[in-house]
């Protein structure tokens, strides 16, 4: 995978630290420096590496890249995928390289990490609100004058203190916000259009402060009733779009373009076909998007969301899960149970659970999961895999010191779980190693 | 809090070592050594700290560091508390200062990070199956013999794999082995006192193994029904015994002790009382305690247990919350709901959400919280406060802004989502920083 020009040397600064033993999944009882993880050999289906070990398949990364550089191409879209989701800077070089257009990120650590590690444009899709957060970030475009960033407001309480901080630090040059249009009982964001607009203009006039833009998540109004969801989502994408005709109309909007962002990683379709048909205004929009699990998808929540866009879209072939987390057969206690080394502390379980998708025996070959074999439970440090009887006889022969390979369902708790993923081939041999910044 | 002598030279790295901008809740724009923390006079309710932050209240430390040394002194039993509940070596240090006698942790990584950091002796409640694992811990056997070390064994495969590394890895003396009973539906452990006890015959028969105990782990009985959960548990511990009885009246035990080891973070003074009243065995028993949470306690799911463990066993005054992760206002967006900058990567949410104990406006004081006020959902990095109205009135002035302490539910799930968190006073001025090694 590329890596980003501007952040090369940081990102050269990590293969040339030393990983140490005790991190999760690396077989090493001796200090190795990064770089040097390629030329191990270590395969995972020989059991080379420490289990549980969360690996990236290559081949699925570089496909999830393409078809997003594509999809976006043909929507006339721009994508600033949610670095939240990995907080990898190596996979944001990876995004950056091949055509994202920025970075999105949700807090102020996580903009100070990426901009350590080159990136240099990144909307921050949340409030900004402690003075400590502000400042940071205000230092940060002080200091590089090249140093790109937008951050939301919702609140006149908000927008009085980035306005007072923007004056105070000087940074010579508006600090660029953009008004976000929430949702009747969800998160963030004003309730009304009219909320906004008040607010808008109260940015407009504000010393230090610029209107850039109109954000909204629709990623809110997932629901179990798909079909409902896609008229709430386009009723809101309607709302977002009035909201930024008025806002022009009244002359709030400062800059080149007039940015229009929404796009979680379920209905961004949904978001580039809405916001393409927004003309008319008195200066170009930028629909960005800002899906964050696109890159790796997953076996659970997004794989299925994803699937449902394809459908809308007529996408032929769809994203393809490269987020994998093996395990070893601990304890085969009972007929319909095993015991797998992955846990709480390993594989995300807000959205669902891990998928078994396959199992390996070291040195023999594959092991058949029975079918309906499932992980129902985790504690921190362990799952619980069923295997469910046939007739008299148990199917399934798995043994203490199998290994079990699981989807995942949510990236975004199972990348925060790890400090160093690695790279494979579709082989499993591992190819180098990655860093997270959590 | 003291450190661990052993452990001095490399936690001192730690303090020598640069905290770089990013780390969440640092206020800081360039790196800083982390001896520096504590002068820089930060104070988290004067918003001097990003939010959120994970805060460790010192004098809460100590009083359970006290309280547990108190606690096995009277029940004769020694503690290897479970380190993978904080990972964190300063914390291990101050375990192993005030008299722990060795760590306990669930994985081999967990091991690794802990010797590096100056452990000397480990109990592995967990099986060590990965042969990369087996083999790293090993190495730390060969390598270092005053380390000592003792894992958990509930099959024969188990059993012939580490005997098998354990002669080929030469490492000059058997490797302690404890065997696990455990509960049938239940996790790991042989599923009978007849399995459990064929299998301490094949570990006594093994070369390059020692049978040195019997492990269990009650904690799985907890359940919302109490009193059943005491009649389990304590038949449980005299399985328990029992087994050892049979293994030691066949001479499989070798060493100068028995190690009986239970004991989680529940219903510890059970399986303290329980193995008090094992005698008349050939050698003395050691009755080892393992929980982890008693460091730090909760606001949830333990502070509940441990409070009826202290009725139970007459205890004045109880463990005292330690952990707190507190957060800020950055939407008001409905009167009943504020928006805090504080998700699933922040806190714990398995056991129960967190829970909303106080408000402070930075430079006003304390903003009261209405009764009632309560965190229903977590986002990635958001949580919804909900705010009870009163009549007509809607109660609880909380602003865009204001601070809001939380307390937590299952330390384990809230310190791996931290690498750095703040060790404060009772007036929440921070007086250094710690590390976690997830």
């Amino acid at each position: 995978m590329t890596i980003l020009p501007d952040g090369g040397l940081r990102l050269a600064e990590l293969e040339e630290q030393s990983l140490q033993p005790g991190t999760k999944g690396l077989p090493i009882t001796q200090p190795l420096r990064q770089h040097m993880v390629g030329l191990q050999r270590w395969n995972v289906l020989a059991a080379d590496t420490g289990f549980p070990v969360a690996v990236l398949k290559i081949s699925s990364l570089l496909h999830n890249l393409d078809w997003m550089r594509a999809f976006c191409a043909r929507h006339d879209a721009v994508l600033a995928p949610h670095g939240k989701t990995t907080m990898s800077p190596q996979l944001f070089g990876a995004q950056l390289a091949n055509g994202a257009w920025g970075m999105t990120l949700a807090t102020a650590p996580q903009v100070l990490a990426a901009a350590r590690f080159g990136v240099r444009r990144v909307l921050l899709a949340n409030e900004l609100v402690a003075p400590a957060d502000i400042r940071a970030l205000l230092a940060l475009l002080r200091d590089d004058p090249g140093f790109e960033l937008f951050v939301l407001a919702d609140s006149a309480d908000g927008v009085r203190r980035l306005s007072e901080a923007a004056v105070a630090a000087g940074i010579g040059r508006p600090l660029q916000l953009l008004v976000e249009l929430g949702i009747a009982g969800k998160r963030t964001g004003c309730r009304t259009p009219e909320d906004a607009l008040a607010l808008a203009r109260i940015v407009a006039a504000a010393s230090g402060l610029q209107l850039a833009g109109i954000e909204g998540y629709e990623g809110l109004l997932v629901s179990d009733d798909r079909g409902a969801d896609i008229e709430r989502v386009d009723a809101f994408l309607v709302r977002m779009a009035d909201l930024a005709r008025q806002c022009d109309a009244e002359g709030l909007f400062v800059g080149p373009r007039i940015l229009l962002s929404a796009g979680g990683s379920s209905y961004f379709d949904l978001v580039a076909r809405a916001f393409h048909a927004v003309d008319g205004l008195s200066r170009p929009v930028l629909p960005v998007l800002r899906s964050g699990c696109y890159l790796t998808s997953d076996h659970g929540h997004y794989l299925e969301l994803t699937a449902e866009l394809d459908a809308r879209d007529n996408i032929a072939e769809g994203l393809r899960p490269a987020l994998e987390v093996w395990s070893i057969v601990l304890s085969r206690p009972e007929p319909g149970l095993a015991i797998l080394s992955m846990g709480k502390r390993d594989a995300s379980h807000d959205l669902g659970l891990p998928v078994a998708l396959r199992a390996h025996r070291p040195g023999e070959g594959p092991v058949t999961l029975p079918a309906g074999a499932c992980i129902d439970k985790m504690n921190d440090q362990h799952a619980y895999l069923r295997l469910p009887e046939e007739g008299d006889m148990r199917v399934g022969d798995l043994r203490v010191g199998d290994l079990v390979g699981c989807g995942i369902s949510h990236p975004c708790t199972t990348f925060d779980k790890w400090s160093v993923l690695l790279l494979v081939d579709d082989d499993y041999n591992v190819q180098r190693a990655i860093n997270t910044l959590f």
